[in-house]
């Protein structure tokens, strides 16, 4: 049993929540948390810890039980479940606080994830801001005060449509006609959802009880800095504001030059009304997004639009859907669509096609109609990836935001946010062409793509890029005696200064080689009998299963071609 | 003027915070926020927005004005308000949101800072994670249910001791009384502080009226996840209960093994009272903390302990202050200190003193006695050093938490998180030892024993090791013409691809050189008449200002090898 309990100490009074245990016979008080020194409040704070713990009560043991768990299916067609259990399996992620049944649209990436992502992370960092020497990473506060998002508008705007049943379930309006419609469903008034829900005779998902209103909620976290006259500040709910509110201190170190790009990779948050498809739709997300700010007088060029003019961009055009994706050259779309903008795209579909590998029939960029772009945005694409187990999926965006974020930042803050052409010598507030990616959304993408049952060897193989691959090598000694041994850990640690890479001791050569495929490991080193006498290793290739013998002394070197693909496993 | 309005949609009222304003001679209402549906809350949020902006109103504009600025030091003996300047100009670091007054305890990192910062991460996983090859890095949420901290004993235990005075000024009641007997506080009941405060005739730091009364402040910033049927959930204080709330399942894919390693870089939060000393002492802070669980019954041992054991640690003893530091060998200290523990001292010290390149003189560890060491801790050993600013400064801390909060998680989530020893068939709940870092904390201290005024050059010289400097490289064509600037675009697209460069192409040679010693740039790469005939350039030394012309062919080696420091400046 628990309860509240108050001390005087010094005239004071002071609230915890204590609990009467049974220990070995005896019944000892302990006190489970502090509540502060207002009456009401102590109960509040005593229900919510309480009501929590019956929560996990009633839930526990929830973690998903991996002997329970179906087999994953021996086809690349993995369902989100089956993608959830091999990713709990091998330790890429899992939900956050699982031994407590989990929080919600929370999840944690174990050793392989973190990897993973990192590695993402590390190739979009290199790819985009390898585009122009003025293009930098910052990295800002994820809690800003609630000026920011007034100026941003987000306090006003930044909201989901929620439906509220009669006995106060609430969900979002557009997920729940979705399922009576059939339809992406976006940008309609409350009354229009009102009349849907009527024409529908939908109900709450939950209770199956009567909608009763809707309305919009705001996403954003608020957050109390201080004590007794505490302010509100919010969780950021994209990361983009950091170098709006920054951007006039990095332009003067930046020494005056545009165009000026701001990237940040960094962790946002919303208040998701429904979390759901493992990291797709998260409360706590990772994006990784560049700010580009650039004279508007200029939009009509751009220094480099030579280098793409006759590439060929895959477009679903926002008034053309019935006729669906249609391909059309970076010269052709910017009759329409200014060339600044228009040049970034060609970057991103290159950064899919060419640095990610993916297939072209697998990318678009979604043109969004007027209804449904983002309040801040003149121009706004999609960019989209067509996964097998959901369909065509938002990974990103680029869009087009005006001035409208630092003028509003002008307006709210008072301080001149205008800057000069040096030619000119006319003032201007910038404006941003905004990159937007989700990286926990390209995670998903990029193990859901590499994940390959293969039916001659009746296992796994997780056909990542040898660049985004979590290990890059396993070091694997097959005889068991100390000499082999030291090779083994000889080589580990000539390789592990440059990158992840394991060594595997234990099981039969196949058990092992399987293992190391299952989670992607591009490169087997195996160190045998021969090893000793000749100096060398074979090295095994994870995809062909192809094998060749290598000088000790060469492999860095070899591996290093290999992983950066300057070398083909056939040449070695 | 602003005010609420209410509309009425569907039968259901909307709360809006409405202004007018005149512009071009009309006045116009604008939305600045939605506020809900309920009146009560409405209120709350327009009041809290609009103080906020009155604030920041108040305040701006208050940036830091650089012009106004006073002169940084000409001394290595920088003060932290010149340290905040000098950061600011260069875009290393600055308050979050200045263009708003800034949001206290909060700060952003520009482009330069957080590339010395990424470096100093890369430089912390490569030496921790290379100590044990079963020692991995995982990332998780930032956001954890109440379950987790009342099983860590956060809720209860991880408070500020506040004091209020009588027209309710909140302030840290240690620091308040620091300030009266110039030593350092801590441990005192609140009974204690009271008859301190009392004897002292200490008053309010503020408005100094009397203080009022003492007693704890949780220092965690709770989060109200979902509407309606919200749960409350906190923002992370320490990044460790990610890893231990995680343990069971990366054992599992580590396949059992102990020690094991869970490193962790990432944010954690804290309500401070008192936010101060540049990046001291923030709200949202950066941590690197690696958790090595292992076999209690195993911790007099450690199978590399050999290689330390005559190391000698630099300790400040808890019960012998007076007699100041001492050396003691690991072997030593081992007869009253856990070897396990010791052993990761020893690590420690190397990385700061090897790796760090810091001073013997400005590091020591402190040992903390009974009172003052956190209360989750049987030993604690704070890393500090010698800042000439601050004085002797905690950077972080080894400590031994034994199987406290793995216990409590077993215990709160009815998980069994025992683990078998595979040799004895013993079951148990591992121990942990954490070493654990403030990464900010660790970049203030980089920064300030870099900075150097060189009277000779009549320059700062930013003396950072090449391994940690943000930029490793900066190329400098001297002759503006087409033929030059193509080496000297096309070594920087080299280096590029390695390391972050840059080109600087602006001002005389010696203003570029002024420029890039100041930012701690260890190589300057100039491209002169001789360069397009001879195909080489010249490296100059940033520390030395020593110069050597090296072939175009060999540059990106031969800089690799500098960075390394496989390389001496004079043998190239």
């Amino acid at each position: 049993m628990a309860f509240i309990v108050k001390k005087k100490i010094g005239g004071n009074e002071y609230y915890y929540l204590n609990e009467n245990k049974r220990v070995d016979g005896k019944v000892k008080t302990k006190t489970i948390a502090y509540l502060g020194k207002d009456k009401k409040e102590a109960e509040k704070k005593a229900k919510d810890i309480l009501e929590n713990r019956k929560q996990s009560d009633q839930k526990s043991p929830k973690p998903l039980d991996l002997k329970e768990a179906k087999p994953v299916l021996k086809s690349t067609e993995i369902s989100i479940e089956e993608l959830a259990v091999f990713c709990k399996r091998k330790g890429f992620v899992y939900q956050s606080g699982e031994i407590y049944g989990g929080l919600a649209g929370f999840y944690d990436y174990g050793s392989l994830g973190h990897q993973l992502k990192k590695n993402f992370e590390n190739v979009w960092r290199k790819y985009f801001l390898g585009l122009n020497s003025n293009f930098f990473e910052i990295e800002t506060s994820e809690i800003m005060s609630s000026n920011v998002f007034v100026a941003s508008e987000h306090l006003k705007n930044f909201n989901d449509i929620a439906a509220k049943c009669k006995k106060g379930h609430i969900e979002r309006v557009d997920l729940l006609m979705e399922r009576y419609t059939h339809k992406k469903m976006d940008g309609l008034s409350d009354d229009e959802w009102l009349n849907l829900i009527k024409e529908n005779k939908a109900v709450c998902s939950t209770c199956k009880s009567p909608i009763e209103y809707v309305g919009p909620i705001n996403m954003m976290f608020p957050i109390q800095l201080g004590v007794g006259t505490a302010t509100t500040a919010y969780l950021r709910p994209e990361t983009a504001q950091g170098p709006y509110v920054n951007f006039k201190a990095e332009f003067e170190v930046a020494r005056n030059k545009l165009p000026l790009g701001l990237a940040l990779i960094g962790r946002a948050y919303r208040n998701e009304l429904s979390p759901r498809n493992l990291l797709l739709r998260q409360r706590a997300f990772t994006q990784a997004e560049l700010q580009i700010f650039f004279n508007p007088a200029k939009i009509e060029e751009h220094e480099d639009f030579e280098d793409v003019k006759d590439y060929e961009l895959i477009v679903m055009q926002s008034n053309s859907r019935d006729d669906g994706v249609i391909k059309t050259s970076c010269n052709e779309l910017a009759k329409r669509i200014p060339k600044f903008y228009v040049y970034y795209m060609a970057r991103v579909q290159q950064f899919y096609l060419d640095v990610l590998k993916l297939e072209e029939e697998k990318f678009r960029f979604f043109e969004l109609n007027d209804k449904e772009k983002a309040f801040y945005n003149k121009y706004h694409f999609d960019i989209e990836v067509d996964l097998p187990n959901l369909g065509w999926t938002e990974l990103g965006g680029v869009h087009y935001r005006t001035d409208h974020d630092l003028k509003g930042h002008q307006e709210i803050s008072k301080q001149n946010l205008s800057v000069m052409d040096e030619e000119t010598k006319e003032r201007f507030i910038p404006h941003v062409v905004e990159l937007s990616f989700g990286v926990d959304r390209n995670f998903q993408t990029l193990l859901t793509f590499a994940y390959f049952y293969d039916k001659e060897r009746d296992n796994i193989v997780l056909r990542l890029n040898p660049k985004l691959s979590p290990v890059k090598a396993a070091i694997l000694p097959i005889v068991k005696k100390d000499e082999f041994e030291k090779i083994s850990r000889n080589i580990f640690d000539t390789l592990n200064k440059e990158w992840k890479v394991v060594q595997d001791k234990s099981g039969s050569i196949g058990r092992r080689y399987a293992r190391n495929d299952e989670v992607g490991t591009p490169f087997c080193i195996t160190i045998d009998g021969e090893s000793l006498k000749k100096k060398d290793v074979t090295i095994r290739d994870r995809d062909t299963k192809k094998q060749t013998r290598v000088k000790i002394s060469l492999l860095k070197d070899i591996l290093r071609k290999l992983i950066e693909e300057t070398l083909d496993f056939d040449e070695i």
